[in-house]
């Protein structure tokens, strides 16, 4: 195929040349390929300033990400039928390493479908996309999850934020199927119910799906607090692995009715829950003097872009020392993030500040990441960004 | 009690504070309190230059490391009842995440016990002792063990090169029950037997459980090459979850016997094992054209001290693209390191390079840590040293 050229400047396709999938608005030589002469969505070869083919991209003149790289090979463009062989290729490895249907199927990027994302709940597919050039391909993409996998309903709940960005109209869609207003998620054996209308983001974060895994085996006979619990995740699963009592806080009291649903569905005891601001909840609860053996602390991401990096380490900080001050004398803090501008490393740093802060001797017992069908492309540092430390906080150890 | 003062430098309270355990001997104060003074293995409170008290220590004069932290509480030295706490603490969270007593019960500077190690096979007992101070308390730890899990048998495995650093003799004697040549492992459904004699640190390396466990995942009906085998930790466990074929390589020829005997008591097929230097090896296979589904690399230490961080990252690249090329066109590489100085950023970076290099598309699925029975201390860096990146490299994909 013949595409037109996109020229980058001079030194801008090392980004490229060492991983990356992303051509900034900045980086095009706009005098050889002025960006107006593309329309939202087109395909394009580019090119390095020294005329070396870098390969092909979907193209929004209007979007700070203005190129999104197809394939590295210049003759290769975007078609439904390489759009169905990678969604093949990340069906493989998902299917290889999960039981049942119930897992993010293609994270755009790290799948090589910029702007894609599919997940699986059971018989139902949720699709959501985000760029132009995605847009453009939708039809193919409904077409291409039908004959792979044959679910029974489709819903292209695109109304991300993103979108706006790329010029996109927010929608839902029933693209095919039986009707559909809620999601059944099954995790780690435990079964969600999550309405759709007003659910985040797809309706489930599968992202933390080992960690909650891994919660369960600090959870028997313990009494477990599950800080911004959304419908449960991680409380509900520490209560099927037998935890002796759960709280859940969140500020959103129809994601607290759903938890109450959701411990129904599971046949569990019913659990307690707490609606307000997270921070003054936990506020409220340390001048209770109530005690946790475990305090699972998930928020949203506070660093929600780089110029809120001070602040956003800083609640952080706050957040972890109020959920150490709620544990026993032998308790455990599961620390989470999902801030793609907080690293591991400074995660850990918080914690050790915090430990020493109030004086606890601070273990970290297990370091956890996004889940597999959450891959991490070493050269794009957005795709990696779940983090949970497990943590054992002892008082008066040395 | 009543210890000499060991006094700071100015300044050189800051990492102690910062959540440290260790005092360099450079930052001791010898006008007022000389080293010379010291015997090794004594304790001693430690102060900063401004009198304030930092706790207690153990002091080695001849050590780099001359100050080991026994407690922030200056009033607190290290007696046998202390130990037996600590060693109980230690305990307690083992039994609470594994089921069968195998595992590092002790880890060192991270369960508040700098200078031991403790590991459990079953009924037999490794302690593994490396400072001075820890020496003096030889006869209380292997009554702690006896006290707190009454085992048929404790080993004294005194021949680390880290005693010599110390001032201290090697040696292994038995210190209770029966006379014990053999470890015998349980990890992960597999069972190991390990020859004491020249076997390397305790007999085992459960630091990798967790890894190992996640492999297994990846194993069913696929080719798998197990690089640096040792016993066949990887290799027999990825065979235990069905893998079609096992392939280990190891210098040691009396490594890989015990391979082939590790196989044997698993009821396993038998493995094919090639003996030698494992970068010759995997270049012998690329020659043969020889593809596996599933590559393992979990080399000893390539940086084993700062100075060779340089030539101990080209050694990870050039394993790492030797393994990449070995894979199918759907390949999973393990990528392990236990090399402190090699953080996972730099690992994952070395992943992106090397997958760039040879054209291949490298998704990072899952970043594995140290096991929980091996902490790390967030403010000792040298606890953090264990990294297994789970990568999916795919070949013509982008």
């Amino acid at each position: 195929m013949n595409f037109p050229v996109l020229y980058l400047r001079k030194g801008a396709e090392r980004r490229l040349r060492a991983g990356h999938l992303w051509v900034y608005s900045n980086e095009v030589d706009i005098r050889r390929s002025p960006l107006t002469a593309f329309e939202p969505g087109d395909q394009a070869e580019v090119r390095a300033s020294n005329d070396k083919p870098l390969g092909t991209v979907f193209v929004n003149p209007h979007a700070l990400i203005c190129g999104r790289l197809i394939s590295r090979d210049p003759g290769q463009g975007m078609t439904p039928q390489r759009l169905t062989q990678r969604m093949e290729v990340a069906l493989a490895i998902r299917d290889r390493l999960f039981d049942r249907p119930f897992y993010r199927w293609v994270f755009g990027d790290s799948d090589g479908l910029s702007g894609l994302v599919v997940d699986r709940f059971g018989d139902t597919v949720v699709v959501q996309i985000s760029s132009a050039g995605m847009e453009r391909m939708k039809d193919a993409v409904v077409r291409a999850v039908q004959r792979l996998v044959q679910p029974t309903s489709i819903i292209l709940k695109n109304d991300g934020k993103m979108r706006r960005v790329e010029g996109l109209e927010t929608y839902v869609e029933q693209a095919y199927g039986a009707e559909t207003d809620r999601l059944l998620v099954e995790e780690n054996g435990a079964r969600f119910e999550v309405a759709l209308a007003g659910a985040q983001k797809t309706g489930w974060f599968y992202d933390h799906r080992m960690n909650r895994r891994r919660l369960q085996a600090y959870a028997p006979g313990k009494r477990v607090l599950d800080v911004f619990s959304y419908v449960g995740g991680w409380g509900l699963q520490a209560a099927m692995a037998g935890a002796a009592e759960v709280t859940c806080v969140d500020a959103s009291a129809v994601a607290l009715e759903a938890v109450h649903h959701n411990a129904r569905l599971n046949g569990l005891e019913p659990v307690r829950t707490l609606a307000g601001d997270a921070f003054e909840v936990l506020k409220g609860l340390a001048e209770d003097k109530q005690k946790f053996d475990v305090v699972v602390l998930d928020p949203p991401a506070l660093i929600p872009r780089r110029r809120d990096q001070k602040a956003g380490e800083q609640a952080y900080a706050r957040l972890n020392q109020l959920g150490l001050r709620l544990l026993e004398r032998d308790g455990v803090l599961v620390s989470a993030s999902c801030s793609m501008h907080l690293s591991q490393e400074r995660l850990v740093d918080i914690l050790r500040a915090s430990g020493r802060k109030i004086d606890r001797f601070v273990q970290l017992l297990e370091q956890g990441h996004q889940a597999p069908d959450h891959p991490v492309i070493p050269g794009i540092p957005e795709t990696d960004y779940i983090k949970a430390c497990f943590v054992r906080s002892l008082t008066g150890f040395l």
